[in-house]
């Protein structure tokens, strides 16, 4: 029997309709070649077979007979609920892609089922097809879920699906089964009360840069009530681009890409006539050197993203500087510290979901921008090759937008989640992140890629 | 201001997560033979204009500031949220047809918004597409959701889409508005109490072959507690060999098509060890004359389907001879009466959505099936020529299915709606009545067609 963690436990608390708190992934496929007319179709039959599912896509959470303790149960999952094959209507274009993602990524997951969807997509225009797959929160986290469709793939174009054997379970759980050294009564009691909030700028750490862009956070049109759907956007960028930008500019790519972003925030809020004059914040869970022991996923720091600055040159050092801060701060801490950090970066959200709480807290960010990197390897899926993939996050009330960023091959992609009816033309934000890149190319004196 | 009526009201009040109450119609058609590549797209984007959307698909429930009231409220539906191109996977056979509307079917609606969504499908084999529309019970009757979609057809293939004029709201009202005249304390006083029950066999009617049937119902494996999926089988007769049947046999082609749905569930339950040793009973609500003024949909009676005897002629003869008492029992009640028996035959239904009574109540019958006429003459949706329609039904917790059928042109086609989690195979159901048929037109002598 394997109990839920707190850290898990807390995930599953987060349910409701409108804020479903599973995670998702899409990845972007070429096909193959010399690929029969049902290649996605024979894919479909593979994934059906369930062959190579780790724990706990094969579980079910089960209550303990005594209060508030759940655990996973072995299951059989039945491929025809959990599997599935959709395809796009014609052209079959990024813009229908998105349409469907965005529906499938709303959808609650069902909680008496082993909490997962994987989702097959034909019909992407230039011999493309898609995979999205989703999973509960409680039961992995992003990383954890990226690193197990990547135990999918093949750094071999001519590589079939792996089967049972091949999937290291300890990948999926390192997370969860590191936190459950952090004693149950700290995620108790932040869900018990808000007492705790006016603590952390007093906390042992005194007072850095950290706890001050927090508790400067402006609110924002990315803060309000969510409603029970989602937006989802993507874009791209060419990884030279980011890294001759930071070579010139003496910051590092992902200074570089939240600089883009606070761009694309700076000019979708004017836009709506809804600018802060104080910066935006992010949280940013990227930015501990990551090792197998780590728990990047759940630790980090808040910085400004510059929103309130017309210059996309000191919008880029004014975030280079507290991401300085913030890792060097972060790097000082002791492990034990670390672990509590990581529990602090998930108490305003763990707050926000108390709806009679959610409008008196302070914010501690505006949004949050994750990273993942997959490498540069190129990667393969029964000999189709990855073309790209973007992970798709949750939001939780009160906390209406979230940016995950992932490098694999020469380029980054950028994925943006947005709440449905608080957030107009969540497109916009990410094509505004291309403008934002060419401003930042210009100033820099950089050519370009 | 329009408030709801409490046949609404009670409607309403069934919302849950499990058994979402809204009700939907699949329709296909065949592309015209001139059709550009994009004809669905040109469909979608012509349904996204909502030119032609009657009363209440524009708008949204509110409530009054007294309590248990609501009312509708005009709006601007977001085209993008509810109007939805889709497609299938190739082939595009029936099954995947199948397996994509049976999701589109279990996902509850968005009670903050109006109520209904349509989604064009593209993909189904045989230069085909489909068109797939749901709306919530409280804001339309399914036969009133048949005439709405009937009303965007023209009998004329060189017809246009409808624009907003050429609607006639009262077609899609009737049913509301008439039973505004019942008192609510009738609905009232159904939900607050299961202490009418016993009085039904008590009623002035007297001890008649529909109470003595109703009161006979076994338990079933159609009337377990329900969970949140749908599973949806489709299945098509020839009306001549129905008609044929009926004739050589001297009973009705809805006797013929109760006596096949009843030899589908003996085979089906037979297959399960689960076929109780006493007959099975329908709710049809079928049987009276259809003018505009009759509220059909909700009035009815109850027959045993002959699931416990082995020939399908004594079957038949026996739903003729109860459906033969049942429609004269029904005409000779008065019109009062007749509304009242409308309640009634909702009563069970709405009392089994209380979860404490569900398992104390007697159950009245196993399953309904509906009935709905469109016509013989063919229909066209911008030229393109409607192959088929079925309505699909709702479930309520302890009626795990429903049957409705569908005349149109030469053919008749059964719907089945049942209950994902209680209902294995129902494909197999919808397989059996073709196997029952030919059964029919063998023991009957008749030549099939």
């Amino acid at each position: 029997m394997r109990l839920l963690t707190p850290f898990d436990h807390a995930m599953l608390r987060m349910e409701s309709a409108r804020t479903p708190m599973h995670i998702g992934a899409l990845a972007i496929f070429r096909l193959p070649d010399d690929a029969p007319p049902d290649f996605v179709r024979q894919l479909y039959n593979a994934f059906s077979a369930l062959a190579f599912l780790p724990f706990p896509y094969d579980s079910v959470l089960a209550a303990l007979p005594v209060a508030d303790a759940a655990y996973w149960k072995k299951t059989e999952p039945d491929p025809t609920y959990h599997v599935r094959l959709d395809a796009l209507p014609s052209p079959g274009g990024e813009a229908d892609l998105g349409a469907l993602v965005e529906r499938l990524h709303s959808r609650p997951l069902d909680l008496t089922r082993p909490l997962w969807e994987a989702h097959l997509i034909e019909g992407l225009e230039n011999n493309r097809f898609a995979f999205y797959f989703k999973a509960h929160h409680c039961a992995t986290d992003g990383i954890a879920a990226v690193q197990t469709i990547q135990s999918w793939l093949s750094t071999d174009p001519g590589g079939a699906l792996p089967s049972g054997g091949k999937v290291d379970e300890s990948g999926d759980l390192s997370l969860l089964q590191k936190l459950t050294i952090l004693p149950r009564r700290i995620v108790e009691g932040t869900l018990a009360t808000a007492g705790m909030l006016p603590n952390l700028a007093r906390m042992a750490l005194g007072p850095d840069s950290f706890v001050r862009t927090a508790v400067r956070t402006p609110s924002s049109v990315f803060n309000q009530r969510l409603g029970p759907h989602r937006r989802v956007a993507v874009e791209r960028m060419s990884l030279a681009t980011l890294k001759e930008v930071a070579g010139r500019t003496d910051t590092k790519v992902n200074d570089v890409v939240l600089a883009v972003v606070g761009g694309a925030v700076h000019r979708y809020l004017l836009e709506l006539d809804a600018l802060p004059r104080t910066s935006l914040t992010a949280s940013v869970p990227m930015a501990l050197s990551r090792t197998e022991d780590t728990l990047n996923a759940a630790t980090g720091f808040v910085t400004p993203l510059g929103t309130e600055l017309d210059d996309p040159l000191a919008r880029l050092q004014l975030v280079a500087a507290h991401t300085r801060r913030g890792k060097h701060d972060i790097d000082g801490l002791s492990r034990g510290a670390q672990d509590y950090f990581a529990l602090l970066g998930l108490t305003p959200l763990l707050l926000a979901q108390n709806a009679r709480l959610a409008t008196r807290l302070p914010l501690l960010f505006n949004f949050t921008v994750s990273n993942v990197v997959l490498g540069k390897e190129k990667r393969y899926l029964m000999g189709a090759e990855l073309e790209y993939i973007v992970p798709i996050s949750f939001l939780v009330d009160g906390y209406g937008l979230n940016v995950t960023v992932i490098g694999y091959g020469d380029s980054v992609t950028l994925g943006f989640v947005g709440d449905r009816d608080s957030l107009p033309h969540l497109q916009r934000l990410a094509d505004y992140t291309r403008a934002a890149l060419a401003d930042l190319v210009e100033a820099a004196g950089s050519a370009g890629q």
